[in-house]
């Protein structure tokens, strides 16, 4: 990347963070005559939206998942380094790497985006996995899997076997995902396949401390979700503050709710990186920004994605995918403007703040369901099959990487039409918490009576 | 399964293993009135000729496995159970669970196939990874993927970088496919995504025991195969005993050998299942079976596949795949005849012994070229790219499953026009033996006269 003007006159711009805001940030800085180094601890990117689908065995991790060194490989003046941060100089506009490196900067952008909240109660993350990464997703598709093994081979023991409970904590559009899509494989791809357990009995349960699931929707798609989980069979308690977890139960207060497999979708926190710049954060760890995006007194640095606290007319902007793509691709125009100025232009558009444009929700509720709070290019509240129609074609259209749009294309169309799945692999470990993963026998067995007698042979 | 003439009547045929063999061996019983359980410790069978292609990120997991309940869910007097069996006892005709479940047979199907031998290093188990599952796939392309984002971490830090030396040690058909796939992924497909390090001057290493690579193969071909990998930059040392794998590096004798990453293609040795029939085996821990598959003096007992030590013509039958699709098949006939017979059929055909057809062997050498020994339909040595053609319309033909069929066509049919690779995910650990995880910095240097210089920006 040799240029006529030489190195120190080309900016020096830090992205840290490979999601929806810094390869946003990165593809938006890429045209200027700028030197731009991407980190992140993964070699990939992760379309989040769809890791639920990877959990439930509807598409593999390389559908959703590419490369970052790909995705940008075209573009010379950026260059990827998988690598974490450990430090901040925000004064000598300096970071320093895990591996020692040091990387100085003109700009930096931040956008490391979030991580599963315990709630202080971190012993629980290894019995209850959240949903954030392609290893979360083959973990908790991986536990799914093996408890209907588990009842199979225990009904092959003992011909009885205490019922399958896939117990979700916490009701926003990731734990109604998760909530749909497992009632769907229970009922509508493994029936066929086993012979003495019937999958179909599986029992989910979602657990909401609020007094509503999808706190974000108005009323009226929060009843239509309802009714559509309902009609899956799926069952909701709302208010309920999960006390404790254990291997095999969920306790709520004094109450104990069998659990096969616990699944995480309760909180979220920010990325522990925003505590290194010794700025003001808001209590989930947000870095608290003003409307340029930048830690106040740091023109130069900007938060994007999940790690932002931005107040848009009194509310906060929610760390959803649409915000992140949209600080992305302000912070990317930002700093063009700013690197304009210095180089003479008048300065034109400096003023102009970060605006969230909300184009609406959506969650899909199982196969052929969804609800849908459009706000753009029209207003409505959708739900059923019109919702689920516009969740795939959106889906499929923000998905980076023509071939990854065609494979995750045909896969949905082929589990749709075909009722089967494509990747309903277990790797890894046989341990499931509250099972003895040597004899694959329950360790605190649910009462006898409520044990399923399915056909036995 | 209610029959009008009970259970007592119907044979119950036990089938451990759901690889080539216990799959054909289950499909061939599956129309007779008989039970079968097929138990492994896998809920998926693997398609272990392709696994080579999910190592080298060419391919999916979930494109060469498949969940063997789905495989048989049509045939009704077939159950599947993921477990493990843990005792025999010929003489009762009884099978123990590792969980503690004793099943009783008619007649005994044991097809667990084989598993690395490191010669009784297993120390060196986790220095050099072999392929024989899925898991053992993704943990090589961890490994190799890693080992390419290491040099780049080192030349950012350090200016300079040992170069990337890939061993592989064994030269039969495994060992070549996985030099000439990891040449292929540095030459062609991971250039443009480096900007410090040039992927394609890695080095990849065969070091085989014998005196030439694919022992197998007759002279004019295994040389075809040493030119196609000179092409390719492969390095072949023949009569290259080694001695000792450490973190970092391979010792032929008192030879230091550098090796980034090192792979397992040596030595294979029977399932530890053979041991526990109380029967003859081979010093590789195969049962010796006669001319009907079963070991002496059990005509109800079947051994199939990697596990069996079949002669034919006073030449060990080889364990690939063609051999245990033909013992499955062989098996499943066999036991409808004895079936008959003892329903009152004259017992014809039940001096038919079990002869292998010998349809030829192949091996891919890269991209667009492969050795190919054919011998049916027709006797011929083809090499280059008329085999490679071959070789890629057998496979496909013998994957299971139409749909996988499709996916695994289409995703060759793109790699190898766009020079895009399919599934380049590292996930898991970030840890490379011999190199310090926490930094990233290789813990055996190479000298430095042999470090790779390229542009630096």
């Amino acid at each position: 990347m040799a240029m006529a003007n030489g190195r120190q006159v080309r900016k020096r711009i830090i992205i840290i963070g490979g999601g929806f805001a810094g390869i946003n940030a990165a593809i938006g800085l890429a045209k200027l005559p700028v030197d731009i180094t991407l980190i992140d601890r993964k070699n990939h990117y992760t379309f989040q939206p769809l890791l639920y689908q990877v959990a439930l065995a509807v598409l593999s991790p390389a559908e959703i998942a590419q490369p970052i060194r790909s995705i940008l490989r075209d573009h010379r003046n950026i260059e990827v380094l998988m690598d974490e941060a450990v430090n901040f100089d925000l004064e000598k506009r300096r970071v320093d790497m895990k591996t020692g490196v040091q990387l100085e900067y003109d700009y930096l952008i931040l956008a490391t985006g979030s991580t599963h909240s315990y709630f202080g109660r971190d012993d629980w993350a290894k019995l209850a996995p959240g949903l954030k990464t392609i290893e979360d997703a083959t973990e908790i598709r991986r536990r799914v899997l093996l408890a209907f093994e588990f009842a199979e081979r225990q009904m092959q023991e003992a011909g009885t076997h205490p019922p399958l409970k896939f117990v979700i904590v916490g009701g926003g559009p990731t734990g109604v995902e998760l909530a749909g899509a497992i009632s769907d494989i229970a009922r509508l791809y493994m029936t066929r396949d086993f012979r003495h357990i019937n999958p179909a009995d599986a029992q989910v349960l979602i657990l909401e401390g609020s007094p509503a699931i999808l706190a974000a929707y108005p009323p009226d798609l929060q009843q239509k979700a309802v009714d559509q989980l309902a009609k899956l069979g799926v069952s909701i308690r709302t208010g309920a503050h999960v006390s404790d977890i254990q291997p095999g139960y969920v306790m709520i207060g004094s109450e104990r709710i069998d659990a096969t497999v616990t699944l995480w979708a309760a909180g979220v926190q920010a990325s522990p990186l925003g505590k290194l710049l010794h700025v003001p954060l808001d209590r989930r760890g947000c870095v608290i920004v003003d409307q340029f995006l930048n830690p106040p007194g740091h023109p130069d640095v900007f938060i994007c994605g999940d790690l932002a606290h931005v107040e848009e007319k009194g509310t906060q902007v929610p760390g959803v995918a649409q915000p992140a793509i949209q600080m992305g691709i302000y912070t990317a125009k930002r700093i063009a403007r700013l690197v304009a100025r210095e180089q003479g232009s008048d300065g034109s558009g400096l003023s102009e703040p970060f605006h969230y444009f909300d184009k609406g929700d959506m969650a899909t509720i199982g196969r052929k369901a969804a609800v849908a709070n459009i706000k753009w290019p029209f207003h409505g509240h959708w739900s059923g099959l019109p919702a689920w129609m516009v969740w795939l074609f959106i889906h499929i259209a923000f998905l980076i990487g023509f071939r990854n749009r065609l494979a995750v294309f045909r896969q949905w169309a082929w589990t749709y039409l075909s009722f089967e799945d494509g990747a309903r692999l277990i790797t890894g470990s046989q341990d499931l918490p509250g099972w003895d993963s040597e004899y694959g026998r329950e360790q605190n067995p649910a009462p006898a009576e409520a044990a399923v007698e399915t056909k036995s042979t």
